[in-house]
């Protein structure tokens, strides 16, 4: 603590919030957030960009993915401020709440409700466009490419292949390249992000990357959910006065939740699931109002697609509308397993964990790579998006000629070579009457692999060889794809590869149960979601509600379990290596053994910066210009009272604005009386997008340095604490729980200061403690957290 | 508070855990929780069952509705111990942590996987056998009366049918009254209790009372676990010294969640179901690690009744075996639907929460009624029983016959007159070539009614007066048949009668829609269930796993919601009022608004009751007489530290085990050193279902009473605090969030001792604080938790 506070401005110390520290390597979109730190061109820019980018660092805090999935699959994002739960209390918060009258409570309740709604319905529409996008794209550029292959025009057939991925790819690439970080630059951003995400990831998936239209939804609904819970952007006067009853950032956050949740509802048409999504990744600060909330804006998903998709059922639009709300109905098939089925079914628990977890080793390794082959520069981004889409191209085109055609088999009811875009009996470069089967699976689009993968009674149609061939690829070609700068998905290629290794299992050893292929490619694609994200309860409900199938529910459980147990014995989910990846200063769910160990005045060292009940201007402005600290605690010393009481925490945000307003007394007394005539919570509330305050923009003279400013009014006067004898694992479950950025620590007996510390995120970092107390590294019954075991996954929980 | 504390012995102060005030009115069997505090025949053995019955109580801190699920629904119980969240972490626990090896922690985490596989296969069990039970034994009864109704032998028809029905509901009412509190009397009460709760399902389901399996499963399946994390019954030396490896509360609290959501799974054959009924009615304090357990709980249950299924298709199960894992498939008709139908639906939602929210209040009468009647004596429990079942025999005998008989359809499908005990046409007291459609919904099992109702392509099966008829039946017998003293549960009849009222909808305004009336009828029971219960998530997956049926989902969320909102507008959920009629000192989840103008030292008043770090045994012996606390501060002074130091805070159980050891000291001194050879964490594990201490059993001679005892080792020295200025709001987030039952108020000045009060449940109920403050009772923008109002449900989520 003490070297970091001595590093002065900016670098967090004891009170610092750690995000101000970050180098703020975020997203502007695609996974570009990993070389985000390194684009920077022009100072002022890049600072502000930072500054604006500081970006959902609170979810950090939260039990996981939020931030990952939100922040980490990677599309256009737009920049969601850092929101905290704490609500913050003090004198002029409280006058406007004592003050609102139940015309603004029905207000502020209806406003709630009516933004999960706009959330919904807008997340539906973008799931509607986006799908609409890529299914007459991709279906366009297959209908086209296939025609040539049928007059055995393969060249141009490939040159037209190439050249349409080529550009869609480098079209998605350029808008996240160029524009979006313009965007993000000069306001509205989340209108243009949202835009260009869905923009961008029709053309990222239409180009036949192996990427997923999951993430880049997912994004979606946050965005829009923050632009709605910000009442709009400040800086164009886009603002509406109705929005802006969100006054605290514990609306929004869940706004932004709900968003999250709406965009898997919408990108699987599964409403449940992106309820159990949202609940899953956000469970640290559940609350069964926010589980309501949440399933009515997935309803309202669900409603609105089933909507537009009856719309599109008389083929008004275009090559989409075929689907219907189930993407994968695998109804058709008769399902019956007995207890024979067991050991196939566990076998592909077992190897698809293996194989989700070697997933994420080798994302993280790519990533890695590609993290410093983007921070070159754009050209660079471009230029690897350009080879990716190439090879990619190459693979998809080239591969099926290893293949042998196979006849059309006789009692086949579909028409056999298919006709136009989808079909299991691609002809390709075969005779009439024949087809090839490992066409039918690459050139494709993901969908109509996966629905063919899923397919009943297809047993016979692919040589071993083929889906062999086909899960290799997809495998690889899934984690060279996902970290280019440009919307990408994590969820479809995990679908697609999964259901080809099912069916490779299948083929291997599903000889020995009654299974159907179709039926283990659906139990694959259930095992890689399971090894790779971890995520058991809403993967389930995603699998039973992209193939409507509640009959395979005991097997898909199983399957789940195992796959998980099995991957985090390896390491840990995907999201958790991207946040690290990401270098967030992120807490884990549970304490660590060792920090039953420790009480919490075992870490909180250094100066703790204090400011009076009534402060010199002078010195708050040394103190925000010297520290980086976020929150300062405020005692009231003898002048004021009779001995030294701590009477609250506030906030550096705060305290700009005060120093901004310049609302100033000559001597050292009280003026509370009067704060709520100068100041009202409008003026407090975060800003959404807009530029942040810095204590660097605000000029003071040399008359105002040395009057003084009445901090009561603006101090939160409930601020939590601990006593210093506190055990660090407890504090930690507090810090955690009730979803805080600052915890004050107070002295165990009554003849010290009424403060002793503070505590931030920080300081319960296993890197700060350890560092601290690097016995204790010795002493851990198990290395984890910085090995590769899974100890921590396992005991912890 | 002063009020309280002067009462002495027995009435919780402000130390006091108000649990130990209950008056113990509490669950033993069915719903005879209502009468049990009045049911006590000697003093001692009710003294002891009271304290047994201390039950639960600390699921009351939860959002809602466990207490209310598995303690309310009605079966036959075991008694669950008072069960926290927090870990205590005291010098004896933490000695015993850190002499953990890996041995201990792989055996712990072994244990924590293996109780939950039994407790999944073990509720799976139970559920099989209810189902086979039922299926058995309610199929003979219809098969003999239909029999002898085909003989055109009424009279004898009738008379077999209410013998039968008259004796089983006479058995399960003796059982619950007799058996099951002599077994809470004689040790392993448990495992008595689960099998009573069985067998006790099975008759009073088989009686054709209008009551379901899913609330005696939901207690069984909390049963199984709280046996198991018990580690066995101590009384009987049936302990297993595994078991014993959950010394903590939390494990075993966890272990009770999952199992209730197994329950749930078992009943439903709806395992995602379970885990999210665990999750809804758990919600505040939900971690991820459990919704993993859980959903491997639920997994196990899937998989064991879906092995157990398969046993019985082949017709080894006598009547049993047809089902499947899907109770009400409907997916056979095709589902489609438009913009046309969304105001029938509409209205279908709006009147479902009208009546939902009528059954509600229409329940909470005929509660306090048969509360007040069964309070009277075991002969008046069976009394009511007796006259519940012949009205419900006569109904369902009598109805009927006022039907018209109608002509078989001719392009049946189906036999027709049905033939055995299912079938939509049942020939009743009609001719050859006729049927009575309301034969066919009273003269059924409940689930083959609901079968009978969500059927599709029936829409001119019925008369729209035998549905009204039916429905009206359905609705009041629900309500008359769940406070008997025999297990019951509120879920089928509620589906039920939903049912109904879908398919009388569906023939009223179903015209202008394209839906079948079957649909309807799924719909009108998720709309009575959301009415009634206000679950969300939970129903609807219910729903869909019930009926298999994804394509419903838009319009079952619709609806739900719809419903939810709606009854919400009149009164709580049924569980809440349920709770209420109990007494429960049960904390709401969220913070009412005029919470945010007091401070904690607002409502903490009354002498504080500290420890010294080294204390007289006689004067702690004085305390734990005169006072109720469960918990005391703990400070050291001067002799022992150079101020007085909050060194923590003592629990009145540990003081216990400390006295009955009598491991004192002579002098004033601390002798911490071998307090771990003194003791081992054993001796402060919770009891099970044992004998609890009291301080009148604990014998000391004078000499003793003037020995001193060290607390230090035995002191939780990680107690949560928060400071007196700190808001109620926010101190009561703090309290249920990390689940506390006592908070320490610390004072923000220096000059004080280091400890002021301390806070607990009783302390933030409306109740208390509103009679501290009776102002505040005016000021208040609304009247709602005295009132009718929902404006709480409304605005504080």
């Amino acid at each position: 603590m003490a070297p970091r506070e001595q590093q002065g401005g900016g670098s967090g110390g004891g009170a610092a919030d750690p995000e101000a520290d970050i180098e703020a390597p975020l997203i502007s979109s695609g996974s570009s957030f990993f070389f985000q730190d390194a684009a920077g061109e022009d100072g002022e820019e890049e600072q502000q960009r930072r500054a604006r980018w500081r970006f959902l660092s609170s979810f950090g805090r939260l039990r996981s993915n939020v931030t990952s999935q939100v922040a980490l699959v990677g599309t256009d994002v737009c920049p969601i401020e850092s929101l905290d739960y704490e609500l913050i209390e003090n004198d002029v918060f409280k006058q406007d709440w004592r003050a609102r009258g139940r015309t603004h409570i029905l207000r502020y309740f209806a406003l709630k409700w009516a933004l999960c709604f706009l959330v919904g319905t807008l997340t539906a529409a973008a799931a509607f466009v986006a799908n609409l996008g890529v299914e007459n794209v991709a279906g366009v550029k297959f209908v086209v490419t296939s025609n040539l292959m049928l007059e055995r025009r393969f060249e141009s057939a490939f040159t037209v292949f190439l050249a349409s991925n080529f550009l869609l790819t480098m079209f998605a690439t350029a808008l996240t390249v160029y524009v979006a970080p313009a965007a993000a630059g000069s306001g509205i951003p989340e209108v243009k992000a949202y835009l260009n995400g869905i923009v961008g990831c029709i053309a990222a998936v239409s180009a036949s990357l192996h990427v997923g239209k999951a993430g880049p939804l997912v994004h979606i609904g946050a965005c829009i959910a923050s632009i709605l819970g910000q009442g709009g952007s400040r800086k164009y006067q886009m603002t509406c006065k109705w929005l802006r009853y969100f006054k605290n950032d514990r609306d929004r956050r869940d706004l932004v939740t709900c968003g999250a949740g709406a965009g898997i509802a919408g990108a699987f048409r599964a409403p449940v699931a992106g309820v159990l999504f949202a609940l899953e990744t956000v469970s640290s600060r559940w609350r069964s109002a926010l589980l309501w909330r949440a399933f009515f804006t997935t309803a309202i998903v669900a409603v609105v697609l089933r909507a537009l998709i009856d719309v599109c059922k008389s083929g008004r639009c275009g090559l989409f509308g075929k689907g219907g709300l189930i993407m994968f109905d695998v109804t058709s098939g008769y399902i019956n397993y007995h207890v024979v089925d067991l050991p196939p079914v566990i076998t592909l628990g077992v190897l698809g964990g293996v194989l989700g977890s070697l997933y994420n080793l080798f994302l993280d390794k790519v990533l890695r790579l590609y993290n410093v082959i983007n921070g070159k520069g754009q050209t660079y981004k471009l230029l690897l998006a350009a080879t990716v889409t190439i090879c990619t191209s190459c693979c998809i085109f080239g591969l099926p000629w290893l293949d042998a055609c196979k006849p059309c088999p006789a009692d086949s009811e579909e028409a056999c070579p298919s006709i136009g875009r989808s079909g299991n009996f691609k002809k390709f470069q075969c005779q009439p009457g024949e087809y090839n089967d490992l066409a039918s699976l690459f050139f494709n689009t993901n969908d109509d692999t996966i629905r063919n993968l899923y397919s009943s009674g297809t047993d016979h149609e692919f040589h071993l060889s083929s889906i062999l061939l086909f899960f290799l690829a997809s495998y690889f070609l899934g984690i060279f794809s996902y970290g280019l700068a440009l919307p990408s998905g994590l969820f479809v290629p995990l679908i697609l590869t999964g259901a080809a290794y099912g069916r490779l299992v299948g083929m291997l050893i599903g000889s020995q149960s009654t299974l159907d292929h179709g039926l283990f490619a659906v139990l694959g694609s259930a095992a890689l979601l399971g090894g790779s994200m971890r995520m058991t309860v809403s993967v389930c409900v995603v699998m039973l509600e992209l193939t409507n199938n509640l009959l395979m529910l005991p097997l898909v459980m199983l399957v789940l379990i195992i796959s998980k147990t099995v991957a985090d014995a390896f390491n840990a989910n995907v999201y958790d290596l991207l946040v690290k990846l990401k270098g967030f200063p992120f807490l884990e769910g549970h304490a660590e053994p060792y920090m039953r160990q420790l009480s919490v005045s075992d870490v909180v060292t250094g100066p703790l910066q204090t400011f009076s009940g009534i402060e010199k201007v002078g010195h708050i402005v040394h103190v925000l210009k010297t520290t980086g600290h976020n929150g300062f605690p405020v005692v009231d010393e003898p002048p004021v009272s009779d001995t030294p009481e701590l009477y609250g925490l506030v906030l550096r945000a705060h305290l700009l604005v005060l120093l901004r307003k310049k609302d100033f007394v000559s001597s050292c007394t009280a003026s509370a009386a009067d704060a709520s005539k100068h100041f009202s919570p409008d003026d407090f509330a975060k800003r959404g997008s807009g530029k942040h305050d810095r204590i660097e923009d605000i000029e003071l003279t040399a008359d105002e340095m040395e009057m003084f400013v009445d901090l009561h009014p603006f101090t939160n006067t409930s601020p939590y604490t601990v006593v210093e004898t506190m055990s660090l694992a407890k504090a930690l479950i507090l810090f955690r729980e009730v979803g805080l950025r600052h915890l004050l620590v107070l002295p165990k007996s009554s003849k010290r200061s009424p403060v002793v510390g503070i505590l931030t995120r920080h300081d319960f970092m296993p890197e700060h403690v350890l560092g601290l107390h690097p016995y204790l590294f010795k002493s851990r019954w198990k290395k984890v957290r910085f090995g590769k075991s899974a100890f921590t996954n396992f005991f912890c929980h």
